[in-house]
Formats: C-alpha cells, structure tokens, sequence
C-alpha cells in the first residue's frame, strides 16, 4: 500500500512542501494561517500508532511550523489538533489564532465556512514557510 | 514561579494520576471520554515550547492515554488537540469519539453542555486509566 493523500485533503488545501516525514499543506482558507502536516504513511489513522522516532519527528516539523506561524503579526494562541472524524488519514492541524479572528475563542473546525485565498494571496504565507522548514530526507 | 492547575482545569475536571510530566485529569462530561494531560510547567502556554525531551515525553504520555481510549467499547477514533484559547495553560486533550457521540462528526469543544458523571460513574474509567498510565518521575 503506497501513501496518497486523501482526495479531500488535496481539494482543500495549497501544498507548500515535502518535509522529512510530512507533506505540508496550506488550508485554502484565508481567515486563519493554517497549515496541515500529513505523514506519509499509508494507511496511518492515529497519531500514536507511529513508531516513537517518527513521532518525535512530526513534533520537530509541528515546532517547525508552529515557529512560523506564531511570528505572523497578531497572532496570540497556536492550535494544534488531530481530529480525523471526517478524513479518517492522519493530518495534524496548526494554525494560528487571534481574537478577532472568524471563529474565536471556539475552534476552527466546523466554524463557518473556508474563504478561498485570493490569486496570489497565499503566497506570502507559503514562501515564509517553505524558507523555515526543514525539507531534507 | 511554581507550577498550579488553572482554576478552570481544576473546575471541569477530575484527577486521575500524576504522569512523569504531566497532570491527568478527566473532563467530567460523560458524554465522551475525555482526558487532559498537563505538563506541569509553570507559564507554559505552547506545545513547542517545551524542550525537545519533554515534547517526546507529552507525547509518550499521549500514547499511554490514547491506547486506554481507543479499547473503549464503541471508541473508533481519537482526537488529539491543544487549543488553549480559554485557558491559556498549556493543557492537551485526549479524547474517543465514536459516531454516536453527541458531537460527531464535529469538535467536542463548544458542542452543547458538559454532562457531569453521576456520582461513582467515572471510577471504572479512572481505575482503567490508573492501571495503565506510568505513574513514575
């Protein structure tokens, strides 16, 4: 069985890299940064049905990503969840908060609905990220 | 500065156990089973904030959790989450779903109103959690 990622997960979101254990995504959704790490292992349902060295390694690219997010001006609060109820392949969610924005102090998830990026419009976002993490095998 | 459950965490919950970093509690909400895990640090409010090691030792401790949660009758999928956007206390739940629950396929949080445990209700689970969580420093 080959990794391929969920076809929900690909019509969602922009995708920003191929990190060491994850690929990176960007929710197509400009009212939060929010980014999405999908280890690629097929088959791959639970967080802590990883190996302990491959859980290690998704936490380094979790901080990797967190470390970006948290610099954006306003942004107050990081979240980082693994849900899955709707797209049963692991991907983990981190995205940046601030009180003002669509959906706060509630969670992201299920809150209104996404606002597409503008043409161009993620690409900021996307190069910062792509400069900040680690793409190495 | 010394380590002290936010009063919000120490309102909604139950105490299960001390972990070796972190403080294990249950929401009393008997409409899932739902744990908490705090890393005792004072001022803590990010999940990559924490030293590398202790990021590997939140996450053996997930795991411990997880693996007590995903044997629950019924229990089909787990959400891991830290959002903080309340409290702002770094806590991470840990949590079974199934798609009866009375939140499926949406986030637990902010969905209706908590349902206490009748009093000696949650006991099974707590001494299920007990038996199965390491509990050395």
């Amino acid at each position: 069985m080959t990794f391929e990622l969920h076809p929900r997960l690909a019509r969602d979101t922009l995708p920003v890299a191929s990190l060491g254990l994850s690929e990176l995504l960007l929710m197509n959704d400009a009212r939060f940064p929010w980014c999405i790490l999908v280890p690629r292992r097929a088959g791959l349902r639970e967080w802590h049905h990883l190996p302990a060295t491959e859980q290690t390694r998704l936490m380094a690219e979790i901080e990797q990503v967190s470390e970006v997010l948290e610099a954006l001006p306003g942004i107050t609060k990081l979240n980082v969840g693994a849900l899955g109820n709707l797209v049963p392949q692991l991907h983990i969610h981190v995205l940046g908060r601030h009180p003002d924005d669509a959906a706060w102090p509630g969670p992201v998830w299920g809150a209104g609905s996404p606002e597409p990026y503008a043409p161009g419009a993620a690409e900021g976002l996307m190069n910062r990220l792509r400069r900040s993490v680690d793409t190495s095998r």
